[in-house]
Order: C-alpha cells, then sequence, then structure tokens
C-alpha cells in the first residue's frame, strides 16, 4: 500500500500540470469533504455574527480544521469588530381600518432600536432611493416604505441585486433627510415568500438615526396593498436591537508554504462570519469550507506548489469588513506579497465562471480554462466581480479573481432563515472546491498568461 | 391601455430577431408562468405512469390548458401504452446472523410479480452486467445484486448514468442467464440517501423472467456490508406489479399556425407521463411546462412564425415511447414535415447548453447563440444529446435539439419520490422555457446558419 502510494506521488510530481488539474478534480468528486466541512460549521457552530460567541466558536474551529488538516503556519490574523446585536424578536403591525395584521419583519444590521413602545406612524411607500428624496412634505413624520423589487428581467441575479440594495443599505438615512421617522425595507430578493432578509445598512453621520427593517417579500405586499385602499394603514414596529462596543476577533489562516517563492503568496477564501439568522450555508459556509477543501486536497495529494498558496477565512465580511482590512496590514507587514486572491463569495451552486481583475482575459481562456472546464468553469470575465475581502489587497497590485457559481437561487435563501445545509448540494460545492484548488495551483506555479 | 399595446405590437413585428428574442425573455421572466403550470401538473395530477388514470387526467389538462392559452389544432394524437402496475408496497428484507433488517425497495418498472410467499435467496453481489456474464456456478439459485455505482469523476452526470444503468434495464436478464432467480439493481442516484430510484427494465426474449427491484443507496451499502460479514446474509423479496393490457392513450399537441410554411412544423415537446413515485417534477413536467410556456410567450406577444410552431407533449416516454411514434406517424400520414424539434427533458435546471443532431455547430453558435446567451445557455453542441422522444423523428431528416440544463442534482429526484415541485426554482425552469421560444423562433422564421 504504502508503496503504491509512493509511486503515485513520483507520477504525479513528474507530471503536467493538466494531469494534476484531473487528479485534484477526482480526488474531490470522489471523496466530496467540502460537504462534510460544511455540515460541520452549519450544525456545530452555526449562526455566527462578528462578535458573538458563536463567531468565535466559529474562529476556533477554523483553526482546529487546519491543523487537522496538516496545514502550515496556522495562526490568527487579529482584528476587532463591529458588534451588533438582534435582541428581542421584532414586532411589525399593520393596522387597517379592517383590524391589525401581523407583518413578518427582521432588523436590518446596524439598525438603532425602536422608542420604548414602538414606533407608529403612516406609511408612505416609495421605489427607490431617488423618490424618496423627491417626497417633499409627503415625508415629514411618516415610515418609509422602500418597496423597489428586484428586476427581474436581469439574467445575473447579482445585478439585480446591486439596483436594489442602495434601498437597503442607505434607506434609514434617506429616510431621515427627508423628515421621516423610520424606514422598511422590502427584502432582498426574487422568491415570494413570507421570510425577511437582513442585511447591512449604514448611518450617514449628521443625520438622526432612524430603526430599519426588512420585511418578507409576502409582507411588503400586503403592505402595499393595504396603504392603497381606503382607509390606509398605519404601522407600529418594535426592535430592541443595539451596537455594543466593537469587539475581538480574528481571521484564521493556514498555508501550504511554496518552494521557491515562498513569500509570494497565493490566497482562497470565504468570510466565516455570516448573519444570525440561518446557518449562513450559502453565504459564505461554502465559500470557506470550498476553500478548505481546496487546500485538503493539494496537500493531501502531497503537492508542493513554487509560491505558498493560504487559505484565508476572513471575519466581518457582512457588516465591517474589518478582517479583510487586517489581513491586508498584516501581509504588508510580514514582508509577504499576496501575488493574487481568489474569493468565493456568491455561494456554493455550480459553477459557471470565474471573475477576474485584469483586463484582458484572453491568455487565461486560452491556456489556463481547458483545466478548468471539468469543473463547469465556462470562462474567465474581464473586470468581473472579484470579492469585498480580497479587493482590500487591490492596492499592493494583487490579481484578484472570484468564483462564479449559478446565481439563480442565491438570493431565495441570502441573508435569511432559509440559508440552511440542505441548501446545498454536495457535488455543486465540489465542482466549485475542486475549481479553486486547480486555479490556486496554476498561480502559484505559473506566470498569469 | 388598447392604443399603447396595438403601438407595442406593431413595433415588436417591426423589430429585429434580437428584439424578439429579448420581449420572450423579459415577458417570461417577469410573469414566471411555466411554473404555474407545473405547480398544476404536479398537485392536480401528480404521478402519472402510462395507463393509469392519473396519465390520462394529464391528457385531458394538457388538452384544456393549450385551449385555454388559446393555441390553434388542439388535438389528441392516440396511441397504445404498456401498462405496468407497481401493486402493494414492496418488501425486501434482509437476514443476518444479527437478525432482521428491512431494506428500502422498489420494483422496477415492467418487472414480474414475485412468486406466492416472496422471493428468497443468498446474494450474490457484482459491479456490471460484464462481471455478472463471468459468475458460472456463483450465480446460480442467487439473487443477484448490481451494485456498480455511478463514476463520480464524470462532470455530466448524464454520462455516469449511462455508464451504470445497463445493470437497471438488462440485470434481470443477465441475471436469468446465469441461473440466478432474481435481481436487485443500486439506485441509479449519486444521492447517498435511502430513496429507492425506480425506472424501466426489459426482459430479453426466450429468457425466464425473474423479479428486479431498485434498492436504496443507504440499503445498497448495507446489503454489500453484510453479505462480506462472516454469516453473510440472504434476502426476502416480496413484489405484486404486474403488466396489464396495453391501454389507450394520446399525446397531446397544439400550434401556432405558420404564415409561409404551415406544413413545415417545428416541434417544441416533453413528455407527460411520469414514474408514480413522486410528482413527475423533474422528470419530465418542467419540460411539459416550459414546452407550453415556450408557445405561450410566442403567441401572447402576437407574434406569427413562418413555419408552424408545434408543442408536442409526448405519451409513455418512460416505459416504450409508443408516443413518440405515433407522432412520428401522424406527421408522415398528415402530410406534415417536421422540419426540426426541441425536446426538454433533462429537468428544470438553470440552462447551459443546447445539443443539436448537426455534425457542426458553428453557424449556430456564431448567429443564434447571442440570443440565447441571456437564458444561461453557453453553447450549441454539435452530435450532443437531444432527446428520446424527438430522435423517432430522425428518419425523416428533422433537425434534432435538445435543452441541456445543468445536471448535478437531476439523478438526486430523478425516477424517485423526491420528484416534487419544491425541487424546481422558478426562475431556473423559465430561462429553459425562455430559451426554448427563442430557439423555436429561429427555427420557425430563419434557415439553419
Amino acid at each position: 500500500m504504502i508503496a503504491s502510494i509512493a509511486i503515485g506521488l513520483t507520477l504525479l510530481h513528474q507530471s503536467s500540470v493538466p494531469a494534476i488539474a484531473k487528479s485534484i478534480f477526482d480526488k474531490g468528486m470522489t471523496e466530496l469533504r467540502a460537504y462534510e466541512f460544511l455540515a460541520e460549521l452549519t450544525t456545530k457552530v452555526g449562526g455566527r455574527p462578528a462578535g458573538s460567541p458563536a463567531a468565535e466558536k466559529a474562529v476556533r474551529w477554523g483553526f482546529q480544521t487546519m491543523k487537522e488538516l496538516g496545514l502550515e503556519k496556522v495562526r490568527l490574523v487579529p482584528c476587532k469588530v463591529r458588534h451588533w446585536v438582534r435582541g428581542r424578536p421584532e414586532k411589525l403591525t399593520m393596522t387597517t381600518p379592517n383590524g391589525n395584521v401581523a407583518l413578518k419583519c427582521f432588523a436590518l444590521g446596524n439598525s438603532v432600536a425602536t422608542p420604548k413602545g414602538g414606533l407608529a406612524g403612516e406609511v408612505q411607500e416609495v421605489k427607490s432611493i431617488e423618490e424618496a428624496l423627491q417626497l417633499g412634505e409627503r415625508a415629514k413624520g411618516k415610515i418609509l416604505f422602500f418597496n423597489g423589487p428586484f428586476d427581474a428581467t436581469l439574467t445575473n441575479t447579482f445585478q439585480a441585486y446591486g439596483g436594489a440594495v442602495g434601498q437597503r443599505f442607505a434607506g434609514a438615512s434617506t429616510a431621515a433627510k427627508v423628515g421621516a421617522i423610520g424606514a422598511l425595507v422590502r427584502s432582498m430578493t426574487l422568491d415570494p415568500d413570507d421570510e425577511p432578509h437582513t442585511g447591512a445598512m449604514g448611518y450617514q453621520p449628521g443625520l438622526p438615526k432612524v430603526p430599519a427593517a426588512a420585511v418578507s417579500i409576502i409582507a411588503a405586499n400586503k403592505l402595499s396593498e393595504a396603504i392603497h385602499q381606503p382607509g390606509g394603514a398605519t404601522v407600529r414596529l418594535e426592535m430592541s436591537c443595539q451596537t455594543l462596543p466593537d469587539a475581538p476577533s480574528a481571521n484564521v489562516i493556514g498555508e501550504i508554504t511554496g518552494t521557491e517563492k515562498p513569500n509570494e503568496v497565493v490566497v482562497v477564501g470565504g468570510h466565516l462570519d455570516s448573519w444570525d439568522l440561518g446557518r449562513g450555508a450559502h453565504d459564505d459556509g461554502t465559500g470557506v469550507t470550498g476553500s478548505l477543501e481546496a487546500l485538503r486536497l493539494i496537500h493531501d495529494l502531497g503537492l508542493r506548489p513554487k509560491r505558498t498558496i493560504c487559505v484565508v477565512l476572513f471575519m466581518n465580511e457582512e457588516n465591517g469588513g474589518e478582517g479583510a482590512e487586517a489581513y491586508a496590514k498584516f501581509t504588508e507587514s510580514s514582508g509577504e506579497k499576496a501575488y493574487a486572491a481568489i474569493e468565493s463569495d456568491s455561494g456554493g451552486f455550480a459553477p459557471r465562471g470565474i471573475g477576474t481583475s485584469l483586463n484582458d482575459a484572453t491568455g487565461l481562456n486560452k491556456s489556463w480554462l481547458g483545466d478548468l472546464r471539468q469543473c463547469e468553469i465556462n470562462a474567465f470575465t474581464a473586470e468581473g466581480e472579484t470579492g469585498a475581502d480580497v479587493e482590500k489587497l487591490a492596492r499592493f497590485g494583487t490579481f484578484l479573481f472570484g468564483l462564479e457559481p449559478e446565481s439563480q437561487r442565491y438570493f431565495d435563501y441570502h441573508h435569511s432563515r432559509k440559508d440552511t445545509l440542505d441548501k446545498v448540494n454536495r457535488r455543486e460545492l465540489e465542482l466549485g472546491a475542486t475549481s479553486l484548488a486547480i486555479l490556486s495551483w496554476h498561480l502559484a506555479n505559473d506566470e498569469l498568461p
């Protein structure tokens, strides 16, 4: 047994990158370990918002897992994170001439609480930030209801998200600007169900901080219908969320040290934190466990890259990005150079492409794509999306990459209680993990074509 | 309102194919009617094996739906179908030195029943038909257990299915050939759960008909483990399935009659029957409702093709293909010429490509692919898979096409109780429906590039 393994490894070292890519792929698709890691993270740790005890448990889990996988230089890169807590379950009640109706809502991340006894008022519906800014007197003392839907005619749902998410992030400050007292925001999703989708919002300095909550699509539709009926509707919102002092936390990193250029690092990563609703399976458990699996595959095949390949589990992508900033500073102070960085933060669905920061992907598509087609990668996209964490490395001239999976289902689950393990397919996740492994192997051993 | 619709239609008639393709796409993705049709078919009709009352209900549903959509020449194309019924729930019991264990199994379609009191025997495991044929004396009087798994290193799961499904179709006759008394077959799936996946098997003329059943992956693993333990394992199988006399049934067809070449027909279709387990959502409810939606979009946009576009809901693809044969004969006798035919029978997942019977897809990829990229079609594939129903038209020189969706999840549900509506995503299904509409529009109006 030992003899045959040794022979296998010798052959592998002699073989071409396509043969290595095939070995990585076959091992990944046969063993499907990314899903096992994800099952651990989502069931043993669960939802893990930055600053929470669960997030610290996730840090320990990441550290322990990297140690068990036999990675080198496993360590924590400390950071301080914003620490927002949801408090007691939110309550949103709509009152119409026909009586009271409870509507499903969750506070948006960073929102202040409502006053004691709740926030009550008339509702003014708008479909965009721009429309809100035109309200004039009609906004005064009202609760603004940002009800602009995703554009369903955009094929890529991330584009549709991009067109709507301004309402979530800036809705409260826009409300404050025009004299409104609170903001309700239609959930950032295309799935017409009764689960609110939370996410980060921010307060613009110098303006009053008014409470902001996400309402489910069903709640949004009910509210919109009611306020256009004779007699209209008022709402009462109760939330007890608050922001505590910044909390200590950390990124977790581990590596396979390079043989020729150990200080040139190829980063592969996702973010360890999630929102508190659900289990952070697709956002971003799959990025975390796909990245761990990528390094496991390379390590267990006995492969040694020329440059160092480093897995980075970033802390608090969702609500501040302090982990990514701390990692960027760490590479600077440690004398390392992040040569390239790949982020997986678009879900664990079947891969379709890889976005790059390069303004021309012709060479990549000619030279490296062949090894990635087995992972269902169709193309590298020039000037594509990469990832919020690795973008902090752009200032060092790092070449950035981002895994682009099939997007249709991502926002069905995103930031909601539905983001759980059962929404992930073992093979779709592993196809992504093997593509991370193969791309990082190319980046660590070759020059960019 | 009426005026603006009229202006819209006028503009549409003047516009280029890309503008028409965009109109089809936007209407489809905004209204998402394919999913509504599928919800009706899977909940009002349910599982619909050929010859069953549910299959006849499906025929009436298809007819009624086409009438309501305003299609022309809505009619039935009669056929006789094989009529197999499952009977009482199957029972499979494994006996080991430690006692009895119930294992999950379902009879394979067309299997004979076990003798009264059940079929009992020792189990002989093989991983392929070839291995079974080499068994010699070791097969005599045994129940053969075909336990060859899918090759997990094949990216496209249909290829993995192709490598394993011979055990299901020919396992029983192979068993009979070597003197065995029955066949158990590992489910044709990559999902390691406890749901057996049924499907068609056939008896080779001149050999004894021995019973055949599919066992779940968990059952297959338990059985394999037990028979390799000291003391081994025997099984007892009870099934009461039977084949009744052929039953009358029908395909359902309806069309948008062409303006210039009404006798040249572009067929768009899927199969109306399903297995009795589950609800036939992905196999092939999505093909049926995606095809209906394709014609609805073209019809409701007021578009008139040069060639006729005909939706065909084929009867009994699963267990005989008599509907497809009847439709082929119908086109011949009616003086119609099936110019081209598109089948959707690979699930309602996000589209990835379109297979063609052409031996060169360069022209298609250059000329028509641009209009289909919004539906997530990456490429036309020369000499690709098209579909078992439309292949009956090959003898007329019909150009054949097949929708190729993402394949990773298809065999998780295929032919099992898990093939239900909740496994289908509205947008993924509609992307396929819009691609069927756009491709059929091209085929009905242009010459093949």
